[in-house]
């Protein structure tokens, strides 16, 4: 926050600020200021509508409030009053007025929509005197004393910070007594009575008169919706959804209307189309003879909108008609408030409306094709991200009210990240993670999660949690895992040394099967069918996504190790491959002993092909004395080769996984058919594919201290030592990536042979191929112009031996920063290049995931150490600096060079944004963020159209 | 290489082209064309020195040759035949004639000296014919016959490629058979009878008789000279020497003169000054009636050039001014070769003398002192990697004296890595592991080393080997470990089954003592007494580092962790320390179990803490309702924090060790005075500090099969799991630096007081303090606000506390990619940035240096991927790139930030070099490299002076 140095400037300057706009003057361009429902006010008046009289307090003044030690900036309380006297002189009341009081209510509104955050205080100006003012002027006794009440209770709670408990125990009380079942069945003489009991709460409470004087009233008011600005919900909100907390909240005074003067008033709200589902009907709630607070605290049933027609067919028509303008002025469907005041329609709100997923992607559709809306515009109009929610499992919604029919609902809590699982409540992260490991289908479930519970929340299918909100550990990791989870789930309580959990009178114990729904938040007992999505359902979400490809210039690619995968992304519409990992298929269970075969052997092998080798080498140099030992050397060294069971294990090894490669490969370019597909070399360290160290070490001790089977522990201390001799300090910085390929050349070779043999047959089978084969991590320009010139050597064999072509790129992933820093070299030698984010974004900022997102990132995220998780959104300054510089590098050797993303970045929107901005020709992700990349680089080509025209 | 498109557009153009330079042609700076030996015959030709007639076929003659397929260039013989034409006039005589024969010497030479490394053939001309003409001239039948024994023997040998031995063998069968003791004392029969053996060998080995044709001779000699520039040996000699293998060699064909024409003849090698001491003295060897080969062969004894004086005064006079004009005209210590032909004095060569570490010193120191050259120039003349060699333990030199008297030299192998180290003998690694580990003085001995011994040679003092060269394994690794080594030690026979090794008939059995001196290369049997190094006594090293400080623009500064290091640094002419690592000191013995308290208790009393600081903010936002069950909540927790052992032994530890370190900081401030001194706070992940997780597991596992003692198997099972969630996947990249103060706070706090309350102390006691705080690991601006703002917060209360003030300054170790990225952001926070570039490297190249160096980096290096290990050698291009970054970005923010470099790379010359040209303020390095860096420093400010000047 910035403070000037010279207050009393400050304050000079603020005096001749205008804080207060009349709504006539203000518009709906006015949102900073005015906030989002002030806007709307003003905007409503100046089309002509029914609209009470009434100003907006700027937002502005509010920070001025602030930044003065919550005090009214200078000049603002007498331009308040200013606008309220043409209150006054347009309703032709005033506030305080005994015969004719003004009665108004004080509302917070932002710029942005922060539903029940902030406070409002409604039938502001009632006192002993203005009450009779009041009843006069409506022939309503129980009106008058029902305001007053509502009015002091109101304004207790928000005003003079009071328990709303008190005076709902009194309401109770007073209800009791007279044997009313409703409020409304209170009669004038009770509700009387009611005031009188409040009043004395309030002297109670605060040692003091409840403030009679209406403008004092409002002082206050102001002052608390001010105040609001800062509780502890509206914090947390805006930390949820990113709102910037220096914004501020104006504050609207407007003439109060009354809903509840008897059946010819009432009030609602009603939304354009259909929230939930998108559908162009008028959509909505109304409540007769009744205040606008009734309707949101849900105290009676409201009636469908359509009731509206038949009860006061006019006022529905006057009603219909506005929304249909409002719709068309704003262009967007709009979330209505109305108040009908003896038969007189006053609009008291309009804003842009929530929407579903589902609704917005009709919504957005529907209105282009109305051609209320370009089609650019509906591409702008739904978050990409939302497509999530078409994406994920859902529980099959019969079988969901079958379950809740049987009363197998539990409870609902907050709806924390997407998605419907099903598995065995598991009470803690230990036993989790080993049942999970085993592939068995587990919830977890923890009274709130930690650090500690991440193993478990990994292999788990869903999470559930009795406390914590929307940014709680177990909400923010599950998001982050893409695994459905309920958080803070109240209603429920956890014992987790019983290992049960208890719903009201139902219980859970451990291994009992649960369901949760994280798109709703339900949570049900036992089992529940999931369905998988069917994007070829979903007509508009296929038609916006078309109208996407139409603008975007990014390519959208995914990464798929399997042709299953291949096919999935092809009909999300994926349009080559990006990133193809060929170890997952080594770690298949079948292919996992053939692999530790070739691993075990590798170094023996290569050392003594190698070392024989080099012998040749010196013996062609070798000198005529030298010449006869060295000749013996050589006949030695390849008489051990040949002898040697490391090098028959090892090519044996790698024969077999040849032939598993070559299917393997086929597979996925059938899938793809002319589509480009890069395969990675094989990329982790190769320790990742033997059995952990600490669980042989523990074997061997054991086997050691019992002393009962020598030969076993023989053989496993061999395998230990096997493991320790390739065991890093960092694996992540070790011996991997093209550094394998350098070391163990065999292995790599064996790839390439593969994907050619794979290819060659397909040509011929008239299939065609795009193989672009991607040497990893490097760094140096040398590492990839030796392995690349070596595999290059082999696929030109193999097409000599298949008398085929294959059309063939070679290409890197760039991971390292050395590689983006000498990007011009590397091109060089590189057809193509592949940021590998995930790896980038590690050896950036120096993090290794895995460590950093249990042990501290999170942290560093909820303090704002760090604005984002950089492992999800991409980190612009940093890794994106280096992105921009390697693409501009590279294409300055290449002017052609091909330039993608295949790290989880490549499915992030705003990731994808600044792929767009940096000249990528495509993003690669998971099959399932097809469709959402989609609409977000079309949504990045849009936004850049547009900053340039408004240059 | 490049080659052109059009090869007979090329061989027009070199036909064209000059190939060879008669003598008075060239001139000194013709090096790169002519090699040293043709650029400085030429250069003495032109001076008016007595020298051969001769000329000289150029490099570019050679390259040509090798690019034709080792085929000479077009017009190469015909321009050969030419000059010899010149050369015939000049002397007279003619090749191959037999009245009047000219013999000619066919030498090789380089740009660089590779001495011994190429090859040279002397007496081409000699047939039966000529001979007869040669004893005719020289009237001596016996020298003609050596003559022409000794041209076929080398001629052999060199350019018919056949086995030196054979001819060895014939000549002892000779001098068997005459009972001769000496070459010489063979007549000119026997001689003749040799020749004709020799030739008799040439045709049984080649199939076809000696050639006779003297052109043909030299046609066949200039090509083996040629040939001889890609032989094992020198490109063996130029990988190690960092020499290009494309300059290509010259050869110089010179008229012979004869040594060994009678006692008014002989040949000798001069120094201008000792190459061993530097001392201004003539100083050689002159052997009466010999060729030069019989001086470098060492086959007879030869004289002090001194004798020379006596013998041949008028000569020596002669030659003494030679030496002197020449010293004066090359303006350095020159290596002078000659011949005396019956009393006439002939120059054969004159180059720059190689020299001692010390001589290259003292020569410098004296010329400058001379006025023979500049002080920039003597700073220029001294490699300042030689500096190590006055910086190491020595063996004392009576001590070594009376070994080698005592008959304990074994044997003398390669000087593969300076200094000297006394120890046992080991043969394999794992025992040099665990003896060296546990501080037992060793000596590994090997057979050859390979990555597997890398464990034992890190503990180990020194390194011996039998076999590999100066780019063996051994060798790299101990050079890059700064430990002595011999290798190569062809002498020594290793037996590692019976762990001992021979050297001639002495053994030496595992754990017996031997002695390595890797300056000489000598190895001992037994102990030998080592000194330490005393700069104090070496003046004239002391002259040329003061003037170096005269010139250097960067400062240099020490990284020390210790009082006394501080001590030696400051001695070396340290101006401040650049790098004070705390960590250390937590290792100290006493310390250790308050630090493993302290951690182990760190993470419960944080967030018990964290989460009393979290429920107090909330109760000062609670409702009113929600109130009285906050406040329960706020006294539960409070009651819990103030029971809490962990918090007890968590602040109680800390408590402990800022007594401790206020001492440690007291000490290091104290040594420094007014020098900065940069003190960085907590770096390593702190589950380095516990015991290993492995060993905790073999123990728990053990105690758990046992069963035999439960209580302590219950307390390490509660340790191994607390190791256990410490433990990270690649603690390189985890929770460390100032993520860790970020996490545990009050560590740095503690940190941070410490180091004040010591300047406090001191600044009372009138000693100046310059304290400047790092906080290590930053890479993103927020990390090192949030933690300086916290700090400097600690660092004002200590001030107020101690009612003092302290010139503190708050900056950064810049060590991730992200941090340069950014560092015009990050300088807002610093007011200093030092490079941490051992971290930088890691993370730039993504390499762990723990991993890479055994597993893959030595062949990285070994197959020329990179240049140089990047953790000795700054990778200019890529991390250098990035620091220049910073700096300019750093600048830009704040143009007085004071910049460093702490990581190793700071005591590397070439690296030192590039911190000169990126604008840094200073380098840190270990204390016993701050001589090395003053002198590197200075000549980066020479260089970069002249690189102006030349503009």
């Amino acid at each position: 926050m910035k403070l000037t140095s010279k207050p009393s400037r400050q304050a000079a300057s603020d005096a001749a600020r205008k804080w207060v706009y009349p709504f006539r003057e203000g518009n709906a361009q006015m949102r900073d200021l005015l906030g989002g429902k002030g806007a709307g006010l003003a905007e409503m008046t100046n089309a002509g509508l029914p609209v009470p009289a009434g100003f907006t307090i700027t937002t502005e003044a509010c920070n001025a409030f602030y930044q003065a030690g919550e005090q009214f900036p200078p000049g603002m309380w007498e331009q308040t009053l200013e606008a309220l006297k043409e209150v006054e002189r347009e309703s032709g009341k005033r506030l305080g007025d005994p015969k004719n009081p003004l009665l108004v209510s004080v509302r917070s509104g932002a710029k942005f929509s922060m539903p029940g955050m902030m406070d409002t205080v409604l039938n502001l100006g009632l006192n002993e005197l203005t009450l009779k003012g009041l009843v006069a002027a409506t022939g309503d006794e129980r009106f008058g004393w029902d305001a007053y009440r509502r009015f002091i209770q109101m304004f207790g709670k928000i005003v003079l910070d009071m328990v709303p408990a008190e005076f709902e125990a009194k309401l109770e009380e007073a209800k009791r007594k007279t044997g009313a079942r409703l409020d409304s069945d209170l009669a004038a003489r009770d509700l009387r009575q009611l005031v009188e009991a409040f009043l004395a709460l309030v002297q109670q409470h605060t040692g003091k008169a409840f403030p009679s004087d209406p403008q004092e009233q409002l002082r206050l008011a102001i002052q608390a919706v001010f105040s609001s600005w800062n509780n502890k919900r509206a914090i947390d909100y805006r930390d949820f959804n990113k709102i910037p907390h220096d914004l501020g909240t104006a504050v609207s005074i407007v003439a109060m209307v009354f809903g509840n003067l008897g059946n010819e008033s009432g009030t609602g709200v009603a939304f354009t189309r259909d929230p939930a589902t998108g559908e162009r009907v008028l959509y909505g709630e109304y409540l007769p003879n009744a205040q606008g607070e009734d309707v949101v605290a849900g105290i009676r049933t409201p009636k469908k909108i359509a009731q509206l027609h038949e009860e006061m067919p006019a006022v529905y028509q006057q009603f219909a008609q506005i929304a249909r303008r409002l719709e068309q002025h704003y262009r967007d469907a709009q979330d209505l408030e109305f108040t009908v005041e003896r038969g007189r329609l006053y609009m008291l709100q309009t804003r842009s409306a929530k929407r579903t997923a589902k609704a917005a992607v009709k919504m957005a559709v529907d209105m282009a094709n109305e051609r209320l809306i370009t089609r650019a515009e509906a591409l702008l109009r739904v978050e990409p991200n939302q497509i999530n929610e078409f994406l994920h499992d859902r529980f099959d919604e019969k079988a969901k009210e079958g379950a809740a029919a049987q009363g197998r609902l539990l409870a609902t809590g907050l709806n924390a990240s997407p998605g419907a699982a099903t598995g065995q409540a598991i009470f803690d992260a230990d036993k989790a993670k080993d049942l999970g490991s085993r592939g068995e289908a587990v919830i977890l479930v923890r009274q709130e999660t930690n650090p500690d519970d991440v193993h478990g929340m990994l292999v788990a299918r869903g999470i559930l949690t009795a406390r914590g909100g929307a940014t709680s550990h177990a909400a923010v990791v599950a998001r982050g895992l893409g695994k459905p989870c309920v958080a803070g789930c109240e209603a429920i309580e956890v014992d987790p040394e019983k290992r049960l959990l208890r719903a009201g009178d139902k219980v859970v114990r451990e291994h009992e099967e649960i369901s949760i729904d994280g798109t709703t938040g339900q949570v049900f007992q036992g089992r529940i069918q999931t369905v998988p999505p069917d994007l070829s359902q979903e007509k508009e979400l296929q038609t916006l996504l078309e109208w996407a490809d139409e603008v975007r210039r990014l390519g959208v690619w995914a990464n798929a190790d399997y042709p299953r995968d291949a096919q999935r992304a092809v009909e999300f519409g994926a349009e080559g491959i990006g990133l193809c990992r060929t170890e997952h298929m080594f770690f298949e269970e079948e292919r996992l002993p053939i692999v530790r075969q070739m691993i075990l052997a590798a170094g023996q092998a290569t050392e003594m092909e190698d070392s024989l080798a080099a012998l040749q080498r010196e013996l062609a140099q070798a000198s005529e004395e030298r010449r006869p030992a060295q000749l013996r050397q050589v006949k030695d060294a390849q008489g051990k080769v040949e002898r040697s069971k490391a090098i028959k294990d090892y090519h044996g090894a790698l024969e077999q996984l040849l032939q598993f490669q070559r299917e393997d490969f086929k597979g996925i370019f059938r899938a793809m058919g002319s589509r480009p597909v890069i395969i990675r070399l094989l990329d982790p360290p190769l320790h990742e594919f033997l059995p952990r160290y600490e669980e042989l070490l523990v074997e061997v001790t054991e086997l050691r201290v019992r002393g009962n089977n020598p030969p076993l522990l023989e053989e496993k201390q061999g395998l230990l030592r096997a493991v320790e001799g390739m065991r890093e300090q960092n694996p992540m910085l070790g011996l991997r990536g093209c550094r394998l390929g350098l070391l163990y050349g065999a292995i790599n070779e064996m790839q390439v042979r593969a994907i050619l043999e794979a290819c060659c047959t397909l040509t011929r089978e008239g299939v065609p191929v795009r193989p672009e084969i991607m040497i990893p991590l490097v760094g140096h320009v040398n590492e990839l112009k030796l392995v690349r010139e070596q595999l290059e050597a082999v696929a030109r064999q193999v097409e000599r031996e298949q008398g085929a072509k294959v059309p063939y790129k070679f290409g890197t992933m760039i991971e390292v920063p050395r590689a983006c820093l000498t990007a011009d070299e590397i091109a060089q030698h590189a057809e193509f290049f592949s940021f590998g984010t995930n790896d980038l974004t590690q050896t950036t900022f120096g993090y290794s995931r895995d460590d950093a997102e249990g042990k501290f990132l999170l942290q560093y995220v909820q303090r704002k150490i760090l604005p984002d998780n950089p492992f999800q959104v991409l980190d612009r300054s940093g890794v994106g600096q280096l992105i921009e510089m390697a693409v501009k590098k590279g294409r300055a050797t290449r002017p052609d060079l091909e330039v993608g993303i295949c790290g989880e970045h490549g499915g992030d929107p705003s990731s994808i944004e600044f792929c767009h901005g940096a000249g990528l020709n495509y993003v690669s992700c998971s099959p399932f963020r097809v469709p959402i990349a989609r609409l977000a680089a079309a949504q990045a080509a849009l936004s850049q159209s547009k900053k340039e025209s408004d240059k």
